[in-house]
């Protein structure tokens, strides 16, 4: 049985110039943490991420202030920008107007069917979709309470939501379907897959710190992507976004879905280890978060066999009593003195890769 | 289709007071990276990951310091000890006479069929299981000559080493199918899995950093624990072991399979957040590595919506301008200043758990 199962065929949509769904590769999101109403940080943030791999970024739009800073964000980054609005049409029509590539809105949550309008009208008017959102913990009261907070639930909440915008003949559309635990999130994906052809923003919700955070969203995001589901995705980690970012590309490269950024290798320290390795892996891996070559590097513990267990990797450093060498493919490259090593390794990498 | 498939039943072990396989529970295992014959900082390292519900600790045993070492070492330690030994036969059984609760070692490596059966007596003399670790880094040359280092090869250079033990009638095993990929570690486990009752012990092996590792070991280990493969479980990270343990219990958690230690909720930081969340919630989340309590424990970013959006944590902060406040079930406990908000939570955690 292959790890992988053939990817389920949605419908393609665009946000901007990404494709999300049909044959296009699963994308990466995140979202940034800056008020979207600073726009000086808003920019900032949003190349860091960029960086990082995220392909689509997502804004919060709490109200009109950042509704307008979308236009002078947007002249300033590369990649698609979504507009995450909650309730008020309003800011939806602002955010489009002021050059969203995409809105994250439940229609459900708009109000009455002429708002519900507008904000299609708007969106089928500059060709950007509409992402529903569902989450567990904030599903419609009526099936909240008829249904609890279950698989079923959210995925009969994602087909009403769908359904007032079919029903305005706008077919533009990707969902999400939230929750905060691997379990409900894998069944309610999979009944929607099971039930349209609309592509699927994968994410488990509140996942947590690094450890759960990773690990919850590793096992969901992972065996729905094994099982041929999910057309986009964003780890939520309570950290910075650029780990949420990281994280994701090590689930898709782990799954030899697609791959991006550097690959450390490292050993398991033994009784021949001279150096600090947890720490300079560490201090490693921190400063290549942005690197996106995707080149090998290897940390290893002993000058001896270092070079030769990791002559796979493109560079790589070996600790030594004081002093440790730098080796490429293998072979020996220079010596370096210990407290040197990471940065002569750094500025390597960045010659290399640039 | 229900997330977890019943559980494959598998004949059971004892690794001292641990059971392994049958119905016993997944145990969470990890290694020590202090040298085993410096007695006095293995003791302090295995009473550390033990606190962090590490339950059985293997150690390398890389000569007879090391071997003899375990006896000091096991008198004060209240967790199985496995001695981890490479080619040696007389390290092994120096190892068992010392007290040693299991040995890793592989039978094909250890040379004339005497020295295996004198491993072989002196385990069975003691009680003690032996566990099988294939690598596919380090198959035997003619296996990996002829069939290349595969999942295929994996599996029978584990029958291999299977049948040189049982051979010598002893059946008190278990095996490791270890690769550093995802697609191999689990192909790997669900052949031998169709094989044998051989209780598994899974690990992704060179797992690498904490992103990558626990995107890894969380994907492998998830899908085969959910398929209903896996009696035990290491998770390899090129950090303190403690992560290890932690990303082990993270992972049966995420499938609730097992439940241990405090579990951590924190908000997405939106336009209210008062606080600087992320450093807040890291800092909570090293602080608690070791705590075994099963509580849930939430670090908000605003006082007027966080006490009641984590109403269901038995404890909490939330952040505001200069002062936060600590709640309890969604209740209002007391204000406190917003320098020393992580301090009094975790005292009343002490104070909770004790």
């Amino acid at each position: 049985m292959p790890l992988l199962k053939p990817r389920k065929k949605t419908r393609e949509i665009s946000v901007g110039n990404v494709k999300i769904g049909g044959n296009a590769p699963v994308a990466v999101q995140s979202m940034i943490t800056a008020f979207t109403e600073d726009s000086k940080a808003a920019i900032a943030q949003i190349k860091e991420l960029s960086a990082a791999g995220c392909e689509i970024v997502r804004v919060a739009v709490p109200g009109m202030d950042a509704a307008h800073s979308i236009k002078k964000i947007k002249k300033e980054i590369n990649i698609p920008l979504i507009a995450d609005i909650h309730f008020d049409y309003k800011l939806a029509i602002a955010s489009a107007e002021a050059g969203a590539d995409g809105l994250r809105i439940n229609p459900g949550n708009i109000g009455e069917k002429k708002k519900i309008k507008a904000v299609a009208d708007c969106a089928r008017d500059r060709g950007i979709p509409i992402r529903i959102g569902v989450n567990a913990g904030s599903l419609d009261k009526t099936i909240a309470e008829k249904m609890g907070a279950t698989p079923q639930a959210m995925v009969k909440s994602g087909m009403n939501n769908i359904r007032l915008l079919e029903d305005l003949d706008f077919h533009n559309i990707k969902i999400s379907l939230k929750a905060s635990d691997v379990e409900r999130t894998v069944e309610a994906y999979r009944l929607m897959s099971s039930k349209t052809d609309i592509p699927l923003h994968l994410g488990v919700t509140e996942a947590g710190g690094i450890y759960s955070g990773i690990a919850k969203s590793s096992i969901g995001m992972g065996m729905l992507l094994a099982e041929g589901i999910g057309d986009t995705m964003r780890v939520s980690l309570t950290r910075n976004p650029v780990e949420e970012v990281r994280a994701a590309w090590e689930i898709l490269r782990a799954l030899k879905i697609r791959k991006r950024g550097p690959e450390l290798i490292s050993c398991p320290t033994c009784g021949r280890c001279r150096i600090d390795l947890f720490t300079i892996a560490e201090q490693v891996e921190k400063a290549l978060l942005t690197c996106s070559a995707t080149i090998k590097v290897a940390v290893m513990g002993c000058i001896v066999n270092g070079p030769g267990e990791a002559k796979e990797a493109d560079i790589g450093i070996a600790g030594g009593d004081g002093m440790g060498i730098l080796f490429k493919k293998g072979k020996f490259i220079k010596k370096v003195k210990q407290d040197m090593l990471v940065d002569v390794l750094l500025n390597e990498i960045k010659t290399m890769t640039e």
